[in-house]
């Protein structure tokens, strides 16, 4: 089986929706090579009809979106721990994966874009800025202005994971599963080019966090440049 | 089995949160005699230790709090259709109950308190309105201002849920659980008090809430003054 998915400078793996599915294959136990490509390289997945990463091999079957391929890796193989826990648990992850890309990513997109330039090899570097000035109708260094106040609104917006960690230590329940690589995934993606300090110490999503680096802990520290402050 | 709940002029029961326990019972088909209370009847349920509905009587056993009794009937009705579909159904289901209460109802909050006013009997208004203007640091006039801006703002926040909606029927999938409840609780709240519009025709939200109603018909036509807009 192989994964492929972005690559920055010094081997960093970003995508948050590439780790979302790194989460579901460390959960179900499943092996997968995985392959970097840089922002240029869209021709290397050509093979899978369209431009974006994931892109999961596996034998014959190529499958691309991170929520497909969750699915597909569920579907084939049944027999590995769950990540969905069944058709309610799956229909509300994809209510989580949801809110995770909207509410969270969204919020925290502006924050994180300069941060993310940084770590952009120097031939994708002229590209990434334009399409990303485009996308958000201002510079970066527009983007790289308040932090803080950037931050102090990322921690509001968490307010309903926050209270529901209060009464469970996992967003699915008792253990981790898909929405929790969801919102874990974003934070992976942050911490693997920024040290903004996202949440305090006291926050219940610290906590968790620190969970759930407990039980994925082999494959954070195999990537690199992932620091959590 | 006796379910005690808020109860306006002209029989409305308008509690979001009991209806969450109302739509519950009425997926696992278990009847329950529902006991209308005043906003000055707290001593009523002061049996159950505590001054809010709902509250559920289960022969000797008592339990209030929606998402406990939610709980309560799960388990000690294992048999009965499922309102959570296994654990990580349950422990999203919270999530998705605390994002209801922080970000639906709480950004419809002060749209619906004065329509709420408008219903409630002559012997509580002076308590409702002054106990709501103080949380609310607003004369009910005042809440009553930019109903538009305020609709809008509702719909925006809801965004999460309607992409969802593209890919499935339901938040909780293929058929309604515990989370569509909590959602549909809050727009049945709505629909007792005002007739806004709060979803356009053409919102999968609006087709979703067809579907809730098309499943619970019985229930929604049995409680007076519901009417969606």
């Amino acid at each position: 089986m192989q994964l492929y998915e972005l690559e920055l400078n010094d081997g960093r793996r970003i995508s948050p929706f590439v780790w979302r599915v790194k989460l579901a294959l460390a959960q179900k136990g499943i092996a997968a090579d995985t392959i970097g490509i840089g922002f240029g390289d869209k021709d290397k997945i050509a093979f899978s009809g369209q431009g974006l990463v994931p892109v999961l091999r596996d034998g014959e079957r190529v499958v691309s979106d991170s929520w497909d391929i969750a699915c597909y890796l569920e579907d084939q193989y049944p027999d590995m721990p769950s990540i969905f826990g069944g058709p309610v648990g799956r229909g509300l992850a994809r209510f989580v994966a949801r809110w995770t890309d909207i509410t969270m990513l969204g919020n925290l997109a502006v924050l994180m874009m300069p941060c993310v330039f940084d770590h952009v090899p120097e031939r994708d570097r002229a590209y990434f800025r334009q399409d990303r000035e485009k996308r958000f109708g201002m510079t970066l260094e527009q983007m790289r202005e308040d932090p803080e106040g950037k931050i102090a609104a990322f921690r509001q917006i968490l307010l309903p994971m926050r209270v529901c960690l209060r009464d469970q230590p996992f967003l699915s329940g008792d253990a981790p599963a898909y929405a929790d690589f969801c919102v874990f995934g974003g934070f992976i993606w942050a911490a693997s080019v920024s040290d903004y300090k996202l949440l305090s110490n006291d926050d219940l999503l610290y906590a968790w966090r620190e969970r759930m680096m407990g039980r994925f802990e082999a494959l954070i520290s195999a990537s690199p440049g992932v620091v959590f402050t």
